[in-house]
């Protein structure tokens, strides 16, 4: 530790935790993007309100600019550290503070990974919806940053819509405890929804109340063979009306066949072009009754050629796992990844124009589709061919989305419907956001964090 | 029309329609406060988005301050210009743009009256369930701009949750569309959500996306007679584990002495310290007997002394009548109106310290308390005696405001539930947010209205 920043640092904080070994350097300098090399200053793990605030002040007076990390599981580099940051992790921070049964609120440390806090929530008979694949390793203060979606938004919405309270540390280390898990609170800006989706350049988020509900109906799981994405349309139309739906999501048979190659069993005989899980409250013989009779519907209107419905934990978690493994199952893989969102209603238009650009721009590539229909959400990830070097694709890669970000501003879309901005789509958020809103953003992160000290860099250059 | 700014205003716009008349000035310049004198510069009708750019762009030249006018039906002042302002009515702009079957989105002008806005979702077969007492009166831009309650928030949340998107005119007249009804959007920060509560000070908004949600199940109407706030505090848990409420709104013995007196019947024999309005889903015989059961065993605990179920609509709407008549029935009176909440949870201890508060302070006064138990919202409205002067009964109120404050800040609560800070409530927002967040608070304002010419003064001095 011979930076004389990191000497004065540990002298005004000598409990804090403090990283500079080359290994810990690479592992926290990063997220689940592979593009940047990490180059991160320090590593500090604060372990109180108080050592953050500290830290923030320290920055401040330094000029280091921090980069809040979680559990980096992001996929837009959101939390990578590669210009000499400190990286403040959140990671011992990570404990439950409060439980409340009549507000039906739970407060916790922002580094508690997303699964502890179902668990949390379980143990005191309640639930935390928002859940998705990383769940084992993300954490809810991340969560936040990119207000994260998941499997079962078109139930219960994204992350934002189940945080009562926020406590933040300030660009300039003062700590904001914002809405304080208020049903009706109409004093002034909304802080607490800015903070969301902020992607740590406004604040570091240190405490999250969250808010439970009761838990779901029993459910069942089903699997859908399917010939075309209209079909897919009309399913999803058929089932949201007929049935109460609680995750339904779609992956084709390139993103299938990952899955498979990584393990997974050949779901249904035969292949398909699309699959769809989807998920049904099953509360006895009037919803069962309702299943069969929508699915023979669909069947009958030519709309699904095969299916089959779990018939147990077992069998719905091998379901499951057909659409939950497609990042895993490519993780080895050097690829891109695109996660934009539409309308629901601009989805067929926006996916008919958008197979015929993949289809003319790439087409040796394996392009992998899959997503959530119900939020007007795709993922579309481009694996690197083999032969092809790591900069070629890149540049590749990046003239393409240019060409969808072009035809997903023609629809009204998204650039990034749940992974955020970081580093990977910046060069795209102006199909997004008009120049009067990214001149606000800027005006508003120049107000919160006049030094520029908050992950510089990430969203918009300041 | 002599003044020299409104002659370039016409100018520039000959097509606007601009008011000068007393009468004019004095109805367009106050909301349903009465405590400032009317005095803004004129009234400008714009009938276009493209008129209210131009019309920013001119306050910004002139240095003209602008406020912006739904309803006014405010009860914070928010909408109140007594300094010369010009008055940016969205009156004229009142018309439903767009609907759409499979986002269940409607697109309507910010001027809609709340009561249009339902009808307009009726007619598609939808449901816009915001809702409260002056929705003949009051606009959806001016619901968004206090992120309006009312009494389905127990049920449906505030104005904020139904918000899909929002065009705002931006403090240079620039044109910003948030979040265009997209349901996952993590492109940046979301302006949509600091617009909601932002009381005219950062934008003004000019159209409204709103989603909109089935028809709920039919619902039965129930009226209570309790002797305690600590019964109803019971009673509220269990009618909420039993039933589905829809909503859940008390008042007190005294509130029902002037919705009486303005022509109620008295709706229980006999008289009892507080009442509660109960909605709740009756899809037939198992509601029915869940309900009957819920009623005998408050009954048997001792905490309902009395009921009654609406046999009919027309019973039920003058239930209704009891609780959402109050405002109205003590219009005709000089009065104070507080709007506080807290966490449900710190109900019982806020509530009993209130009582004893206004109980020391105001021996003398008519204080009615009403409001919305499940959203920890209480509404606490001070008559002015006959005999007191307007000014000492105001100083009055505002010293006992700053303990109801100090109060309210001991249990986290909020200053402002949903009726804005606005003018009235100015003086206490530190009450509710801390040094640090007014500060963003004033540099967010100083970013997106940096020569302060939007709503200047409201919330806070800038």
């Amino acid at each position: 530790m011979t930076d004389p920043r990191l000497q004065r640092l540990a002298a005004a904080l000598p409990g804090l935790r403090l990283l500079t070994d080359a290994n810990d350097l690479e592992h926290y300098g990063r997220d689940w993007t592979r593009h940047w090399t990490p180059a991160p200053l320090a590593i500090a793990l604060p372990g109180s309100v108080e050592e953050v605030q500290a830290i923030v002040r320290w920055a401040n007076d330094e000029g280091v600019a921090i980069v809040p990390s979680g559990g980096r599981t992001g996929l837009s580099g959101g939390a990578v550290a590669a210009n000499g940051e400190l990286v403040l992790s959140l990671q011992r921070m990570n404990r439950e503070l409060a439980f409340d049964a009549t507000d039906r609120t739970l407060t916790v440390q922002a580094g508690m990974p997303l699964q502890a806090l179902h668990e949390a929530a379980k143990a005191h008979g309640l639930v935390y919806p928002v859940d998705f694949a990383s769940r084992g390793s993300c954490s809810i203060g991340g969560n936040v940053a990119t207000n994260a979606g998941g499997i079962r938004v078109i139930r219960y919405g994204n992350t934002r819509e189940w945080i009562a309270g926020l406590k933040v540390v300030a660009g300039n280390g003062e700590l904001m405890e914002l809405n304080r898990a208020l049903v009706k609170n109409s004093s002034g800006y909304d802080l607490r929804h800015l903070m969301v989706a902020s992607e740590g350049t406004l604040g570091v988020v240190v405490e999250v109340t969250v808010r439970l509900t009761s838990p779901p109906p029993p459910t069942r799981t089903m699997l859908l063979g399917l010939p075309t994405f209209d079909a897919l349309m009309q399913v999803f139309a058929e089932l949201r009306s007929r049935l109460r739906l609680e995750a339904f999501e779609f992956f084709t048979d390139r993103a299938l066949h990952h899955v498979v190659a990584h393990g997974a069993s050949q779901p249904l005989d035969g292949r398909h072009p699309y699959y769809v899980v989807a998920e049904f409250a099953d509360q006895g013989e009037a919803d069962e009754v309702a299943v069969l009779s929508a699915f023979e519907h669909c069947v009958g209107q030519g709309w699904v050629d095969d299916g089959v419905i779990a018939q147990s934990e077992a069998q719905a978690a091998q379901i499951w796992w057909l659409r939950e493994g497609i990042t895993e199952s490519m993780a080895h893989l050097a690829s891109y990844k695109n996660d934009v969102s539409v309308r629901v209603s601009a989805m067929p238009a926006f996916l008919a124009e958008s197979i015929a650009l993949f289809e003319r721009e790439y087409p040796e590539f394996d392009v992998v589709w899959f997503g959530h229909i119900g939020d007007g959400n795709l993922h579309i990830t481009i694996v690197k061919p083999e032969a092809m070097a790591k900069d070629a694709f890149m540049t590749e890669c990046a003239r393409v989305t240019e060409l969808l970000a072009a035809t997903l501003q023609r629809h009204g879309g998204s650039i990034s419907a749940e992974h955020g901005i970081g580093l990977v789509k910046k060069p795209y958020l102006s199909s997004t956001r008009n120049v009067a809103e990214i001149a606000a953003m800027r005006g508003i992160k120049q107000a919160l964090d006049p030094k520029g000290i908050l992950n510089p860099g990430k969203v918009f250059d300041a």
